[in-house]
């Protein structure tokens, strides 16, 4: 077999069977040895935002890695935002470019590059392959490397020749190094902390954020009056009816520290200690209260949850989590709003919905509205790159095709990817996306404020201005695709969702919030 | 001032005076500083590769800088792929981007990355400004830079507190280094090889490829029997009726040395000797035939213009160069083809147009259908990265307000940056996009093909087919805001493409190739 061949071969019997792909002339191989391999699936994006955002996506549902198909720098460097954003979501992903052959590159063609400098700056695993009869060990090691605790993007550059070239063994799976476990003594000295009956806030993300940890911090702070918080952009949290409900760290540096105010100790588990998103002028970044101590339970790449577990048997060894009772608003009507439309989408969300939730300003008060729905998953912009939420949906549902998936899309987030719709097309891919079109970098014009650039002017606002012209994402969705309607009123929202989710296949709704 | 301000009026002071921005809250005190500085246009893009590739095609028009305004590694990934291709132009462009404070980054806070490692792998200039106080001297060594022959992407990374203090001092212009002068003893011995008599190729770009150099290559040629040749993807080629017109070196290795074939010396002036865009299983990538020696007149950097005329004096003080008499194709009839849909462009393309040529597999013939069409310029995808030809198209129509813009568009390259349609509407530029849908990726099928990857089955086929579903680029180019019609025969592309030069603003047509 060809290194492509065996490259695949190895992929496969690690578990990793689908494969995003935006290829070019030098991953025309890899192409190729798709039909060699039929447990491999390609899928096709046509911008590589969506690609490496699908992966992403498909990962945090799956919980085993995709692998990409990109071409070249540019290739990767189309895909870097997305590649970003599942950086800090610790999102697995085996994420392999295809480069000149390894004699070809010193003539410095146009399409050279260097690939291994931008995927360095993803702080995760990067090796070329240098060898046809290298390349599976380096696959399965890639694949290793994605899923050692706590996840990461492990990229794996291809050269053609070596793809091409025939010698190809196919490796056997390299297991990943699982979690580490908390000490005892850890575990005892927080418990000691938790004791005191001081005022904590009890900061938690990463693995926690699934129903096992969510129960054990429910116990925690039941038995001590720690408050819990998620962090802020967790890669997947579980919510719903029946399982433990918890805030999120604001977005918002005020929000957060009010959330954080009186707390004389911090801990954290799986999160790291809150800081601002963005510095603001006269502002702190890091956002614990003066005078009180972080203390860390278990780090990303502990095993988090078993030590929140440690933690609640030591403290709270009878008591029950506390769980969120079925509780939907009701159906608004109207004109829609800010605050009406999430009341839809928390009256009409399906049993074992995938979120995939990049409303951003319009979405401030979702989590309350859904709080009590029945239970969903909800997957978030881990990185803040904006341009995640189509592509996230796309791979989510290419993991899940039994589960309805909800993209949740602010416009201007949407066009940065926009093209995930015909993939979700093509693969036929139950996905309603909510597209909240309110014409305008709405944050930032909050952001203009916040910033203390206050005596801004025409030209300022213009930037931050998404009218002149109206996107019409009706027509978009459908020139990709698509079947899309424009909601008004909630009632229209309402039939338009319902009848999205009773029929197969994407659906778009345009939302126009004021 | 605050650094912002005295960076923009630096900007401006040196003659820059558009920057194509997508901007977040780090850049939230430059996009406020705008209406501070009333000489800077803002020019919003929807994605980063829509701003990149506008500021090159900028340059290319106006032979000046624009700057972009990109937000964090992130921005930056996403812009990459069309910086590379202006990398590839020795484009001028002051690429902005915006990062944390610089006390922030020590937090690593979600959208923290190395800004530096990404911008590094362009290969041109890049810094981090670091003081308020400095920010202006460092804006006037960035435009100097990205202007310093033979041009470059210069990148000034920003941090949001160096932007917000108080304390800028506005530089003055920094001048560029110019070419450098090729010495007489270079021309000299070049001569000497071309009065020989043996077979000469003369390959030239950069510069070379406007008016002066095109009509010394010219002069040269008729006196000697060199063969000329321009480079296969020139940033900018003037062409038409009254100029010179030469064949360009082929995109495909076999084209390319069928063209160079029989020569013993290969000159190139303003070009890299020619080497095959991708390796090929036992093809060469060197493509300089076997024995022929490689001279070198002019480096890009040097005076390769001033070069080429000194040769031209030399070896041709009397010679008049040779010019293209005007001669257009007759307008074809019945549907359109990948041969008659060249001729329609060809026999009514305006006087003066600029074309942003990314029509690929579709616009093989489009060089012979328009050589005698009035005189031109063609921007070509110089570095490879598809994505390229609506955003350049959209810079250069910002630049030549005046000038007809054509964009000659593969389909499968569209979705990378398709918004760029919607600030062509909202800047009301004169761009005329012509679609051709011929729904595949079809220079992958070839090059499937040509990489003698022959037994490839339905999966490999399906990831380079781009129907299922068909793309209906009417609707998204109106939902976008760009008036759009589709044209299925000549007649009808004839119809609508003189009436989309007939009014003012941007249009699309969508032109069904078999």
């Amino acid at each position: 077999m060809n290194g492509a061949q065996s490259l695949i071969r190895t992929l496969v019997d690690a578990g990793v069977d689908v494969c995003f792909s935006n290829p070019g002339t030098s991953e025309m191989h890899f192409v190729a040895a798709l039909d060699t391999v039929p447990e491999m699936r390609g899928v096709l994006g046509l911008s590589e935002g969506v690609v490496t955002g699908a992966a992403d996506g498909y990962a945090r549902i799956a919980e085993k890695p995709a692998a990409t198909l990109l071409h070249l720098g540019p290739g990767l460097g189309n895909g870097l935002a997305n590649l970003h954003n599942a950086r800090r979501a610790h999102t697995p992903i085996v994420n392999i470019i295809g480069d000149h052959a390894t004699y070809h590159k010193k003539y410095d063609a146009p399409l050279q590059s260097d690939i291994k400098a931008i995927a360095g700056s993803l702080e995760g695993w990067v090796r070329s392959s240098d060898s046809t009869t290298n390349v599976g060990a380096d696959a399965a090691a890639a694949v290793a490397a994605s899923q050692d605790a706590p996840g990461r993007v492990a990229t794996l550059i291809l050269p053609a020749d070596v793809s091409w070239g025939d010698g190809g063994v196919a490796a056997a799976p390299v297991p990943p190094r699982g979690p580490l476990a908390v000490e005892e003594s850890t575990v005892k000295s927080i418990a000691e902390i938790l004791r005191t009956g001081e005022p904590v806030a009890l900061l938690f993300g990463g693995p926690a954020t699934r129903e096992a940890g969510l129960r054990a911090i429910s116990r925690i702070a039941t038995a001590t009056g720690a408050k819990p918080l998620v962090e802020t952009f967790p890669a997947r949290l579980e919510r719903g009816a029946g399982l433990p409900t918890f805030e999120r760290l604001g977005y918002l540096a005020e929000q957060a520290t009010s959330q954080l105010d009186g707390a004389k100790h911090v801990i954290v588990a799986g999160a790291k200690a809150p800081v601002s998103f963005f510095a603001y002028p006269g502002k702190p970044s890091v956002l614990v209260p003066e005078g009180a101590q972080v203390h860390t339970l278990a780090e990303l790449g502990d095993d988090v949850v078993g030590a929140l577990e440690a933690l609640a048997d030591e403290l709270a060894p009878d008591t029950e989590p506390v769980l969120q009772q079925a509780n939907r608003p009701a159906l608004p009507s109207g004109p829609l709003t800010v605050q009406n439309w999430v009341e839809v989408i928390g009256a009409l969300l399906p049993e074992g919905a995938i979120i995939s939730d990049e409303a951003n300003t319009s979405g401030w008060t979702l989590p309350a509205a859904t709080a009590g729905a029945p239970r969903h998953d909800v997957l978030t912009l881990t990185g803040g790159a904006i341009g995640q939420g189509l592509p996230v949906a796309t791979g989510a549902a290419v993991a899940a095709p039994d589960r309805p998936v909800i993209a949740l899309q602010s416009d201007g987030s949407a066009l940065y990817t926009i093209s995930a719709l015909w993939t979700q097309a093509r693969e036929n891919l139950n996905v309603t996306t909510v597209l909240l079109n309110n014409r305008a970098y709405a944050i930032l014009r909050m952001e203009l404020q916040r910033v203390g650039a206050e005596d801004s002017g025409p030209k300022a606002n213009d930037l931050l201005d998404l009218s002149r012209p109206d996107m019409d994402f009706v027509k978009i969705a459908q020139g990709l695709g698509v079947p899309a309607t424009r909601a008004t009123t909630a009632e229209d929202l309402a039939a338009q969702f319902r009848r999205a989710l009773a029929e197969p296949g994407p659906h778009l709704i345009e939302a126009a919030i004021p």
